[in-house]
């Protein structure tokens, strides 16, 4: 090797060695007769000490180094006067004997370090500088060890990782897939996959019983909510198994993951009810570090003469508790907030309970203080307490409320980036309804098997059918989703009658499934988890953009490296395709 | 878990315990009043009893079964009267109490045994039935396993794994490159990798030091060669940095596989030049599982009025010892063998120590016995040794009599696939002539670097100069290549102007690679590993069709999915793209 210690090694237990180390030029900085360089590589940073009464043609070399050389150089370590505790290498200093510069550099196009005056599409367009800031490299090594640690847990559990196809068929659903021209065969093509869904249930037929596989999948769709066209899931499938022992097998590899990466024991795991969730909460995938759960009003608030509760469906309302101080001007900006078209309520009525114990509502006149203590109890206020209820239609308000309870967190300060909080919610329904295309979708994915009890309800209120399906969340959310596969080719086929599918239609899309579910199908399931967003939660970031290494912006495309771009007309010709643009 | 062991756990330390085993009907015979089944899952066999004596109506229902079914039972383990002990499970039985049929089976297409009925259509049709055979599910678990032990051993060297995108820029030379239409931008497309090549050398720019991936790579090409349109690559990169270094680190790898996964200890690991190869093997990647190096005869056989060999550039042959016993029959045989298109020699002359120490040629006419003796010295013949011969110009003599070579060796049983032989070549050509375009094509890509000592050869004889390159070998098959790459932009510029690229081209295509060298790029180097054709080799196989779960035949189709397909309309619209076929 170039060097005998990196960047990070060297402590007080080297002194008098003579090392050699390689790595960037981090800052110089001249003190009368003596200059001190930061060298820096992935491990750390170490002081260089370049002495005029040592060798002054060495330290005119050094002189002439930029910020970002690449420089090897040899030197005895020797102790600091002026230590550094905070850092590893704090205690000693090189004092170089030999140096080489092994490439110089141009001056950045902004600073590295740790907080840096570059902007993001400057970043993004320089990717390669970016990662070498700490922070961006930490999250590569975090990336790193989170996926070492989950081949170790699931790899010791007996699950063995099989490579799925990349170029796989495109779906009659595949509105997202990206798809690839087959040269060899012209006028065909294949499609990337959103997920390996199929394959891992044919690895179940085929008897692999415990799979999983650390997977890219892509989806060619709408980029705003922080999506890559190309994202990496855990994907995990298990045969011979109750959803019990999947909701068991993976709330132990999220636990693993918390103990041996960020040395945190999660103590409770939580199991929900979908329809709970979305009573309590709003919300599918509720943040649990936090209270403040929906209290639904309507028997208390209705009747009394205010239009606005009298009309709506539910009335619904949280307890912000401690925020009785919110100023009217406060509310009004609260209210304004609640107007915003991505949130759409159009009123907010509060209840304070005062410092002094009294209660003052924004509907005084509809309701006296009897009524208010009412409210009081339900909400189980305290003085210094600030409830928040909206009302109208059931879906919606619950909605706009998840929002606001989100945002009350947040301002309130119980949504810590440092706390985690991990949940089940169990019970999904099996369809929803699509208001543009008129019909039932899956709402995990057409394999996901019904509640054997609610099957009877298919023919009769599809909507209401629970599926055995289950996500995990993590402060509000979502890494995780499975389900209890369906392997029953009836069944099957019953579900994709159910989802607007023709025979013929299900066959020619699926029938390698079904067909395959006549040779012996096992009853199986799985989950498949978010790589980069649980990265992103472990790294405390609310992106997932700075947990993969080259990703891609919101058009999709990839700044560095100039991609998508046109291609020539002899590849186009070859490939039997041709640009309509 | 529905089970409480699996198919291969029990023996005779569980005898008298009640057991749960789930798996699949392996076969089943009566004898007398019993019925017995094996059941069969991913772990092993377990022999099943249903006794009329103890339960008739489930003996009923277990003559019931047919292959394949899935079955779950509850027994009692007791002990075999007739032991197997072959098998794991070969002490005991298990008395069955309880049977659920968990799903019915179809007969199979073909059966369910490590030797199968089944041709290789039809077995690629039903893909899923073949995995379920012990050689096929074998491998998976082989490959599983292999790619834990490349990930345990990298990351203990400080490795750090990082995944780079799958949806990149397409190259000039990009006529292997699969295309993405970008549904985003339309008109554009994205390419898939045929090597995470640059991504890997902009991360070592960024500092990372040590970076593997396994990681999945596209070739839209001719698969007849045994390849396949995804494969899967140990990519490999390394800073601050010799090659010896990385022959070091990487032998390392080979060492540690070969130990951790077949308990081989591979004793040598020997080091050869690219040109004694050629010279020796007439391949840069000869099976030194045997000797049988050419010996060059120019000096020996020139100027005694054989035309074949006063003409020829080369006369070279092998000492195929211990085949003196070829008759003229076999001899004439291995001349037609010689003469296929693929290999197209047109003449074998032969030198035959005989039993008796004779010497006998077919060119006796012109070469007396005291000529045949030097000839014999220089092979260094025993009796029964045959020396066989080519003439010709050099390098397609040199192919030539690599393939004699190699059959000499299948045919006299030297190549024995329990038998590991590894080899490093070193010191590549850079460049090599491409007679079709009439230019230098780099012989392993772009970014590698030329020997320091060679530069200066570039204006003069391209041809000759080494590149710091290197292949590993294994059995004659190349397993893994690399080189030191060039971090320095005016000499990545050159190379660029050599291999025909206008300065723009090279900006255009390759402008962010030579930006980043501007910044502070390290000396660097590394290699790839051909995954499948690694996991090959330690399977035992001549082809990585079946360590690949979902392989594609030779067209490039999954015939299971019935992959490619065509797309409908409405998606080639938003795509903005139409065929022309």
């Amino acid at each position: 090797m170039l060097r005998t210690h990196t960047c990070g090694d060297l402590n007080i237990s080297h002194l008098g060695q003579t090392v050699v180390l390689c790595g960037w030029v981090q800052k110089s900085r001249d003190l009368g007769g003596t200059t001190f360089i930061d060298v820096r590589d992935r491990y750390g940073l170490t002081q260089l000490v370049f002495n005029t009464d040592t060798d002054a043609a060495l330290r005119e070399v050094s002189r002439g180094l930029g910020r970002e050389f690449v420089i090897k150089v040899t030197g005895q370590v020797i102790e600091r006067t002026n230590k550094n505790l905070k850092m590893a290498t704090g205690e000693i200093e090189l004092l170089v004997t030999a140096i080489e510069v092994l490439n110089a550099a141009k001056i950045p196009p902004f600073m590295i370090e740790d907080d840096t005056d570059g902007g993001e599409e400057l970043r993004a367009k320089y990717r390669y500088l970016d990662l070498r800031r700490a922070p961006i490299r930490n999250n590569m090594v975090l990336r790193h060890k989170m996926a070492q640690e989950v081949r170790k847990y699931l790899d010791a559990l007996n699950f063995i990782e099989v490579e799925t196809p990349v170029l796989i068929k495109s779906t009659p659903e595949g509105a997202r897939d990206f798809v690839v021209p087959s040269r060899m065969n012209p006028g065909e093509f294949y499609a990337l996959p959103q997920s390996p869904q199929t394959f891992k249930q044919l690895l179940m037929v085929s008897g692999f019983d415990r799979y999983f596989q650390i997977v890219k999948c892509f989806r060619d769709e709408d980029l705003r909510a922080d999506r890559q066209p190309e994202f990496t899931q855990i994907d995990c499938e298990m045969s011979f198994i109750t959803q019990e022992d999947i909701l068991n097998t993976f709330e132990g590899l999220a636990r693993t993951l918390f103990k041996n990466v960020k040395g945190i024991d999660l103590i409770d795991f939580p199991r929900m009810q979908y329809a709970d969730a979305m009573r309590l909460y709003g919300s599918d995938k509720p943040d649990v570090r936090f209270g403040m759960e929906f209290v639904e009003l309507n028997e208390l608030v209705k009747g009394k003469g205010f239009g606005v509760f009298d009309n709506a469906e539910l009335v619904v309302g949280i307890n912000a508790s401690g925020a009785a101080e919110y100023t009217r001007k406060q509310l009004d900006e609260l209210t304004e907030w609640l107007k915003r078209p991505q949130i759409g309520a159009t009123g907010l009525i509060y209840l304070r309970h005062n410092a002094d114990g009294s209660l003052k509502s924004s509907v005084d006149k509809f309701y006296n203080e009897d009524e208010l203590k009412k409210w009081s109890a339900a909400f189980n206020t305290q003085p210094g307490d600030l409830v928040l209820i909206l009302a109208g239609l059931t879906d919606k308000v619950r909605k706009q409320l998840n929002e606001l309870r989100l945002e009350m967190g947040t301002r309130l300060g119980l949504r810590d980036k440092n706390t985690f909080a991990p949940l089940w919610v169990l019970d999904f329904p099996l369809l929803e309804w699509d208001e543009e295309t008129e019909r039932y979708h899956a709402m995990h994915h057409p394999f996901t098997s019904p509640k054997p009890e609610d099957i009877a309800l298919l023919e009769t209120d599809p909507g209401a059918v629970r599926a055995n399906a289950y996500d995990m969340v993590i402060n509000g959310i979502e890494v995780g989703g499975g389900s209890i596969r369906i392997h029953d080719r009836d069944l099957q086929s019953l579900m994709f009658k159910h989802l607007g599918f023709s025979p013929e239609e299900a066959q020619k899309q699926f029938g390698f499934l079904m067909d395959a579910f006549e040779f012996g199908a096992p009853p199986h399931g799985g989950i498949a988890f978010g790589f980069d967003r649980l990265c992103s939660i472990f790294a405390g970031l609310d992106s997932i953009r700075d947990v993969i290494a080259f990703p891609k912006n919101n058009s999709g495309r990839d700044v560095m490296i100039d991609s998508p771009s046109t291609i020539d007309d002899k590849q186009l010709n070859e490939l039997k395709i041709r640009t309509t643009v």
